[in-house]
């Protein structure tokens, strides 16, 4: 047996044979055509193939996976549509008579390497997308077959390199039992994959392709983010008791799913959940969310060449405030910018994206496209429970400006007839430090506050959480981090008004008993996260849990916070 | 008369006649030669002219501006022997038989377009040197003559597209009065440079060379920014009493030159300077500095090829220690990184360098870089008195590291048998977010915080200052930012230490009131500030600045901020 350590991307234990999901060869020689419009037609007849193949796997991920995770095969599709990619290839062909295979291969790599070289993860995700797409073309091309992880029939876990889109859309959920990668960590596509498929996960493992063979018995312990490769008997039943334990323990939090959430001395507090589309309105009652929490709207821009239309957004915002059946759904409006880009706006390119035009900035500027998200707001408001949501907010003058708007909008509604709800809760996001630190000021004119703490901690301490040499810096329990949640929690609670947590702070098992003393009203998480969070609640006393937040505001470092909460839930 | 609109860049009001430095005619024909060597001769030539001329201007700068300006210079004498530019002009004369002209045209633009491409103010600026010296050669080899300000021989007014650092360089500040430019805005070089020369200067008037002649008598006003051409006689004879005024104020301010600052009321504080190199002690000197706030020792490492040895940074450290005579002197530790890059550091790319791996964070894992720096400061000490600061402490755990490395080092060397200075106050930078919050624990373990300013404010506003998108949110004065230093202040005191402030805002009129007010010991700013500020708080009263400066604190907006202050200080 042998033994393989890496990071725990999505929990659970699973045990099976190995399935190695490698690439083919798909190598070929620079060959000199003699008719280049027959070699023309074999490109198009490719390309034909890999449309229809496509179109499978899009239907399939859109059955099994959602509309969201179908639009990753959607952009492949349309990359197999463009005729900036497809005619030079085919002139390439016919100027220089060579093989289509070189061809595609020689125009794909610069297309893909000016796209890498951007600084912009838009179009770094669009240098995949065709690295992807060339290679199906090219296996079609050489007639060699791409791994077919649809083809599974008996239980594995699938072994690879990495998962590109297209194979975790093509796993079975019902034979793929776990999976574990080369390359990755917590954030990469395969790890978001694994959680949203409830598949348990380990990437990063560096070597998993090289010491693992196809038949190999392992283990994949995505709790302890450990791959255990021919386990012996011992270790196989020590697993398998450790794996009953799980479930029973899943079983438990799955009693609480229509419970509401008390801590053990009767302090309520609301577990909601983060979605970006409505697709995970499935997602959030399964596990028992009492709400949403932070409903994402950039997808409903993204993926697209064109500013999505107000009726559109109306259908979208009305079929989450139904389907949420009056529960309340916190939608944050559009927060586009820094690292997230939309093709059809031309953003400026710059040096600290970050700290730059974004969210609520460049709403505030480009008012055609924030008004037109807020007359689909507000027409759908009378669906269910809104609350709006503005993002990025640094200073009161940009939430008062924000505000207005809105009011202008609802003015021009009504008097056009349309209905609006009168109880449309009006928000921010506090992820800058000047908010939280001016919060007094804030909750006398918001309604509610929802702590953003992916960005307050990077604004805070400084660091961009995507930088791995400062990445040690993204500490959430550091004490200046839970003094700025205290300060605006107490803010709120000041006015009469709710503080939520929509960061993944809110989920976060070290976090929660720290959270539920500062008084936190409300925790925004991963759907999937909501009924352990439940059950770790309920068994937290709110008064003791707040004389520890009282200590931990003192502390002066993050592992002396880190300790202190681990004594305190301990002696539970 | 017509009038023109700019940006105030440096103080003061000149009237004098137009001189224009305006680009000479550097046009050339694409020719093919016959004789390449001789070709590549008469290159060569314009070369070493060029490098000629260079030296004078680069001594010219050096005895009459200092070394850092004259470190311009060098970098052109750098661009000048690098065989990776002239290499290939030459082998492009040869092997495509073009002029001299020609290749280096080509060859310099293909350059310039790569380094201008880089998302890196270092490149940026290495595309500007080559485009300096490619002029410079170009004129050689056109025989045309470069516009000489260094020949002006009565008192003009200089208007100019722009001032490149060679331009200014040449200004004789005895005839050169003042000037104004097209572009450029409040830090551009044109403006920092005009600062530094206490010349009156307006920027950024987008006309100035369009609009004013040579000989036009023009009025230069520095203080609200405008460039009046040809003014009436009554709009001369008021601003010759404005500029008196002005004079006398000046002379006034002087009279203050060797005394301490004290409130109205009696309240005493600190005006030191912030400075580059031991050459900026003139400066301090004669400006009327208590001593250096922040000696950014940055200066050191950069225009060379190789760090500086323990050996170099001991001289500089022990000029500016001696030059003092006993005041203090901060000196900041390495600030590299985020936009400030060293050509023989490789440092990676980043997607949010303001947020990446720059200052301590790079100091504490280059120790070598650290640990000669310290060693260098530490044997310094006895020379005067030396205060050391660390940068971008963002946690507690980076000051406790940082502050070990320095006790290591000074162990060694004490068992050297080297003598230390045994008073060495060690305190931080406090210009992140997290530090200003949890300062309280800080002040156990610093002797000392100097609040940086202008990276607080970014980031706890999350805006980069640099991006003029996003720059309405460097806002000095909103009630955030007083939040911060309040409490930075209010920490130190509780322990018996002190706090300083080093970014802008220490010099600034709006500034300066509720700094007092908040109990700031230290405001270290531009020597030439240094006067002005000791005036204004002349006049104020300590006990009626703290009274406004709580009621700045219970403000919501920075508009609100700046009103209160004019009231408060008006009344006055």
């Amino acid at each position: 047996m042998s033994f393989l350590h890496g990071i725990a991307a999505s929990s659970g234990i699973a045990m099976a044979k190995a399935y190695r999901l490698v690439e083919p060869d798909l190598s070929f020689a620079k060959i000199t055509i003699e008719n280049a419009d027959s070699e023309v037609e074999r490109f198009e007849a490719a390309v034909a193939k890999s449309k229809s193949e496509l179109e499978v796997i899009r239907d399939h991920a859109r059955e099994k996976l959602g509309a969201d995770k179908a639009a990753i095969f959607e952009a492949h599709l349309l990359v197999l549509s463009d005729p900036e990619l497809l005619t030079p290839i085919k002139d390439r062909v016919k100027s220089d008579k060579v093989n289509s295979e070189f061809a595609l291969k020689e125009t794909a790599d610069m297309f893909i390497s000016m796209f890498e070289a951007m600084d912009n993860e838009y179009m770094r995700e669009r240098a995949a997308d065709i690295r992807d797409v060339t290679k199906r073309v090219l296996s079609h091309l050489l007639g060699v077959k791409l791994n077919d992880p649809s083809m599974i029939s008996e239980e594995v876990i699938v072994v690879a390199e990495d998962l590109t889109p297209s194979d975790t859309a093509q796993l079975n959920r019902q034979f793929v039992k776990g999976f574990t990668t080369d390359i990755g960590g917590r954030t990469s596509h395969s790890a978001i994959m694994a959680r949203s498929l409830e598949i348990p996960a380990v990437v990063g493992t560096k070597t998993a392709t090289k010491d693992i063979e196809n038949g190999d018995f392992i283990i994949v312990d995505g709790l302890k983010g450990q791959v255990h490769i021919n386990p012996t008997q011992e270790l196989l039943e020590q697993y398998k008791k450790e794996n009953e334990a799980y479930e029973a323990q899943k079983a438990e939090w799955a009693k609480l799913k229509n419970e509401k959430s008390y801590s053990a001395d009767g302090h309520q507090v609301e577990l909601v959940a983060n979605i970006g589309t409505p697709n995970d309105l499935a997602g959030v009652k399964s596990n028992g969310g009492e709400g949403v929490g932070l409903y994402r709207t950039e997808f409903l821009y993204m993926g697209r060449d064109q500013l999505p239309t107000e009726e559109e957004q109306f259908e979208s915002y009305k079929a989450v405030l139904e389907g949420l059946e009056g529960k309340p759904v916190v939608v944050r409006t559009l927060d586009i910018g820094g690292d997230k880009e939309l093709p059809y706006l031309s953003l400026p390119k710059e040096m600290n994206p970050f700290l730059g035009y974004r969210a609520i900035r460049l709403c505030l500027e480009r008012q055609d496209i924030f008004r037109t998200q807020l007359r689909a707001l507000l027409r759908a408001s009378t669906y269910g429970n809104l609350k709006i949501m503005f993002p990025m907010i640094a200073t009161i003058a940009e939430f008062r400006q924000a505000k207005a708007i809105l009011d202008e909008e609802k003015e021009k509604l009504l008097k056009e007839g349309v209905a609006i709800s009168e109880t449309i809760e009006v928000g921010i996001m506090v992820e800058i430090p000047s908010t939280a630190v001016l919060a007094d000021q804030f909750a006398k004119e918001v309604d509610f506050f929802s702590i953003g703490t992916n960005d307050l901690i990077q604004y805070t301490l400084a660091a961009d959480r995507m930088n791995e040499r400062v990445s040690y810096l993204y500490q959430p329990y550091n004490p200046s981090i839970l003094r700025l949640v205290k300060m605006v929690i107490d803010a709120s609670h000041k006015e009469g008004k709710w503080t939520g947590m929509c960061g993944e702070m809110a989920g976060d098992e070290t976090a929660i008993p720290i959270l539920l003393g500062l008084g936190l009203d409300e925790f925004s998480m991963s759907a999937t996260s909501i009924l352990k969070a439940r059950s770790l609640i309920r068994k937290l006393s709110r008064a003791d849990m707040e004389k520890m937040a009282e200590k931990a505001l003192q502390m002066s470092t993050t592992e002396e916070v880190i300790e202190l909460v681990k004594e305190a839930t301990n002696t539970k």
